[in-house]
């Protein structure tokens, strides 16, 4: 009745970063179909403070890597935010899961114990690794993609939520 | 370095049905504060063939109780979905939370590899319950929770990041 904390943390990760590349070539197919630039999804928000696709990428990535990082007490690979094109998101997904994937299962021993802190900008937070899994890193790592997701199909993207799910 | 799949679920349903809750309130309160109905946020979309934000609450009600039931080999309780109010949600989000928390966790003893079987509209799904659990029941649970955000945030209710990570 237990889950491998590493192979659930690997298997969502990798999982849902296929699921986000396969969303980005409808999103890429859409703009040439109906002959717009792809950079206007890349800008694309919800609300006028919220991040644009972009960014929402940027944080899976970010989200994905400290997840990994803090569980298995490695060091969080810096990937500074300089995305601007869909080949250049692309490729931080790819170093993204590269590094998720690198990390061996053995350094998630006692990782559901391990002490994280996240420190936020007005507070710092203090878990046991497991509440750090469930209240802070599967949390945030499908916030962005769901609002990857969203921000597409908002701006009409034909897509559904078994390609969000990656079962089609 | 293992996780308990049944404090994972519960904890993962529980803390993100109290933070969708505290998030119906800030949605209650705009509603006062800008002079409108809070009906028109209960159905209010992303896009025309996504589901409004009522239906969002029952779907994460449903992922919920489903995650649970096929996980633990529990009967999934039937919750029509005939809620068109504020406080007929709430006592939706109420009534899935106490389920959850009522399934006993020896039910979950070998949760892991029991084979988990989701009928969908064409198609027909078999997974162990680890990978069910990780590729249909939290990210479509997160899905509808995130989307329900997202709603809320494109209506300009103010909300943060940390309203929907329940940590405020």
């Amino acid at each position: 009745m237990s889950l491998s904390i590493h192979a659930t943390v690997v298997n969502t990760i990798t999982h849902m970063f296929d699921s986000l590349s396969a969303l980005l070539d409808r999103a890429e197919a859409d703009a040439v179909a109906r002959g717009y630039d792809v950079s206007v999804l890349l800008g694309s928000r919800l609300a006028p403070d919220m991040f644009p696709l972009s960014r929402q990428i940027q944080s899976a990535s970010d989200t994905a890597k400290a997840t990994v990082g803090r569980l298995a007490g490695v060091e969080i690979p810096s990937f500074p935010d300089t995305e601007t094109t869909l080949p250049e998101l692309r490729e931080r997904i790819r170093k993204t899961v590269d590094f998720v994937r690198s990390v061996p299962a053995s350094s998630f021993e006692g990782a559901d114990a391990r002490e994280v802190i996240v420190k936020a900008r007005d507070r710092t937070f203090t878990f046991t690794g497991a509440d750090y899994l469930v209240t802070w890193g599967l949390p945030n790592f499908y916030f962005h993609i769901t609002t990857a997701y969203a921000i597409l199909r908002h701006n009409g993207v034909s897509i559904g939520k078994r390609d969000y799910l990656g079962l089609s």
